[in-house]
C-alpha cells in the first residue's frame, strides 16, 4: 500500500501552531507522509511539508458543536474534511477534543452499525501490558448497548495498537461481583457476558486501571474523563512529592537518574494521544499541552493504525 | 463532659479479630474509652477492655442488606445498638463495608432532613489540606437534591475533622465549565450555587482530587467509589515503581529513607478511615486491611467527631 497520508491540525492545542509544526517537520523527516492544515501565514517554515490551507481557528474553550457548525474552514474542520475526501488517510489534533470529535462526527460519519464513537485512552502500566479505557469523555450518559460496542471496538484497539491477541475486557463498577453497580452497569455485564472476541473478565474497580487485571477497560464517559483524571492527577502529586524528596540534602543525584526511565515510559508525549474509535476514518486526539515529540507520537499511532485497516476491523467487531 | 465510649467491631476486617483487638488495647493505653463488640471466646486477652458479645460475624463479601437482616446477634448490628442505645457514643468497623452502613443506618437511623447517608473519606494531600470526597460509595445512584446535602454535610465535615474554617466545596464532573457533565451535575451545580456555609468553587475535575482546588469535592457514589479507588491504584502503582526503581544498584539507601515522611503521610492505616454521615451517630469505616494503628486512628476520629458534635452540626447544616 502507499504511504497513509497524515493531516496534522496546525492550529489546535496550547501551543499551536509552533510545536505541531515543529512535530510535522520531525514526523516527516522520521518518514511519515504528513500534511498540516491551518493558516498559511501562521504556520510559518514548514520544511517542505505541504499546507492545506483553513483561515479560521477552533479554540480550546469553544463550544465544540457550535464551533464545528459555524467554523467551516477551521483547520479542525478541513483536517476532517481530508480524510473523508481522501487527501488524507488519518487526522491528527491538539486541539479542543470535544471539537475535534464533532468534526470528525460530522465530516467523516461513523461506522455503520456503531451506535455512539468513544474516545479510547492507552493508560500505560509499566511491568504490565497497558490499559485501553474507552470512554474516556465522549458519551456523558450511555445505554448498555453502546458499554457492549464500547467493548467490541476497545477490543480490536487493544490488539492493533497493544498487540494483546486475545484482550481481557473488564467492566469499570464499584465492586467484582456482578449485582454490584448501578443499573447500566449491571445491565452492560449481562450483555458483555454474551459477546465474543474477546475474554471478559466481569467487573473492575478504579485500582484496576493501573493493574495488569485487564487490557480493556469499558465504562461511560462521564465515569471514564473522571477516572482517568484522578489517575493523571495521582501520578502528577506522586512523582512530584517524590521528585522533591529527592531533592532534599543527602540524597545524590543517582536516585533521580534512576527514576527517568520510570518517568520516560509514564511520559504522556510518547503514547500518541486517545483515538476516536467509531468514526469512518481514523482521529487521534492528543493532549491539548502536545509537544512536537507528542506530534511525532500522535502521528506514528494514527499510521500504524491505518495501515493496520483499523476502520474495518472496528466495523467487523460490531458487526459480528 | 465525659469521655466518649467507642464501640470496635471486634470481628470486622480481613485481620480480625487479633489486630483489632490489639488496637482497641493500643487505644486504650491511649487514654480513649473504648469497648470491644464480639464473640468472647474469640476476641482473647482484650487486656481489660471491656466486651459486648455477640454471637455471629458478618463476612466481608456477604450481602449486606441481608446479613444485617437476618444476623441480629453480629458484632456489627450489636455495634450499632450499642450506639442507638447510649452504651456507646461511636461505632468504629474495618468489617463489610455496606454491612455497616446497613447496621448503621437501620439501628441508628437517620439525622432528621438527611436524605440519604454518604461515605466521606478523607484523601491526603501533603502540602495541601486533605481533600474530603463524598459519596466514596454509599448512594449508587443520586439525585440533585443529595448532592446538594452531600455538600453541606461535607463542608461541616471538613470543618471538624480538618480545621478548615470556610470550606471550598467542588462539585466533580468532566470540565470546569458549569454547562459541562451530566444532567445531575448542572442540576446539582445550580442547587448547591444557591446554598451557604461554604464556599462553591463550581465543578473541579478527577485531577483536583489531589490537588489544592477543593477542600470538599461532592459527586455520587459510584463515580466516587471508581475515582477514589482509581487514586489508590495510581498511587500504590507510583509509589510500588518508584521503590522498585530506587532499589537499582548504585543508588544509595538514603534515597528509600527521604520518602520515608512521605510514605508515612500517604499511609491510609494514620488516617483513621471514611464516616458515614447522615446517620444520627458516629460511625467510622476503616478500611478492610486495617492494622492495630489503623483502629487507634479510627478511634481518634471517632472520638473527636463525638466530642465536636459532628451529628448535630450535620443536622444544623442540613435544615439551614
Amino acid at each position: 500500500m502507499a504511504d497513509p497520508v497524515i493531516a496534522i491540525d496546525a492550529m489546535g492545542g496550547d501551543r499551536a501552531p509552533g510545536e505541531i509544526v515543529a512535530g510535522a517537520r520531525q514526523a516527516a523527516e522520521a518518514g511519515y507522509e504528513v500534511v498540516l492544515v491551518g493558516d498559511p501565514a501562521a504556520v510559518g517554515d514548514t520544511g517542505g511539508v505541504p499546507v492545506i490551507p483553513a483561515s479560521e481557528t477552533v479554540g480550546m474553550a469553544e463550544d465544540p458543536a457550535r464551533a464545528v457548525r459555524t467554523k467551516k474552514d477551521s483547520s479542525l474542520v478541513r483536517a476532517a474534511e481530508a480524510v473523508r475526501d481522501g487527501k488524507a488517510d488519518a487526522m491528527v489534533s491538539a486541539g479542543n477534543t470535544g471539537a475535534a470529535m464533532a468534526a470528525a462526527l460530522f465530516r467523516m460519519g461513523r461506522v455503520k452499525g456503531v451506535a455512539r464513537p468513544a474516545i479510547a485512552t492507552v493508560i500505560p502500566v509499566p511491568g504490565a501490558s497497558p490499559t485501553v479505557l474507552l470512554d474516556s469523555g465522549a458519551n456523558v450518559e450511555c445505554s448498555p448497548a453502546w458499554l457492549l460496542q464500547f467493548a467490541q471496538m476497545g477490543a480490536v484497539f487493544s490488539r492493533v495498537r497493544c498487540g494483546v491477541a486475545l484482550p481481557r475486557v473488564g467492566l469499570l463498577s464499584i465492586g467484582e461481583e456482578p449485582e454490584k453497580g448501578s443499573p447500566l452497569v449491571k445491565e452492560a455485564h449481562r450483555l458483555i457476558s454474551g459477546a465474543r472476541g474477546f475474554e471478559f473478565v466481569g467487573n473492575v474497580e478504579g485500582r484496576d486501571l493501573m493493574s495488569d487485571a485487564a487490557d480493556v477497560v469499558v465504562t461511560d464517559g462521564f465515569t471514564g474523563n473522571v477516572a482517568l483524571k484522578a489517575l493523571e492527577g495521582a501520578m502528577k502529586f506522586a512523582f512530584g512529592a517524590v521528585v522533591g524528596a529527592l531533592r532534599s540534602p543527602g540524597v545524590g543525584s543517582s536516585a533521580l537518574d534512576a527514576l527517568m526511565p520510570l518517568a520516560a515510559e509514564m511520559d504522556p508525549d510518547s503514547h500518541g494521544g486517545a483515538v476516536l474509535l467509531g468514526v469512518d476514518g481514523v482521529c487521534v486526539i492528543s493532549h491539548g499541552s502536545s509537544s512536537s515529540r507528542a506530534i511525532v507520537s500522535a502521528v506514528g499511532v494514527a499510521d500504524r493504525a491505518v495501515r493496520e485497516g483499523l476502520v474495518s476491523l472496528l466495523a467487523d467487531a460490531v458487526a459480528a
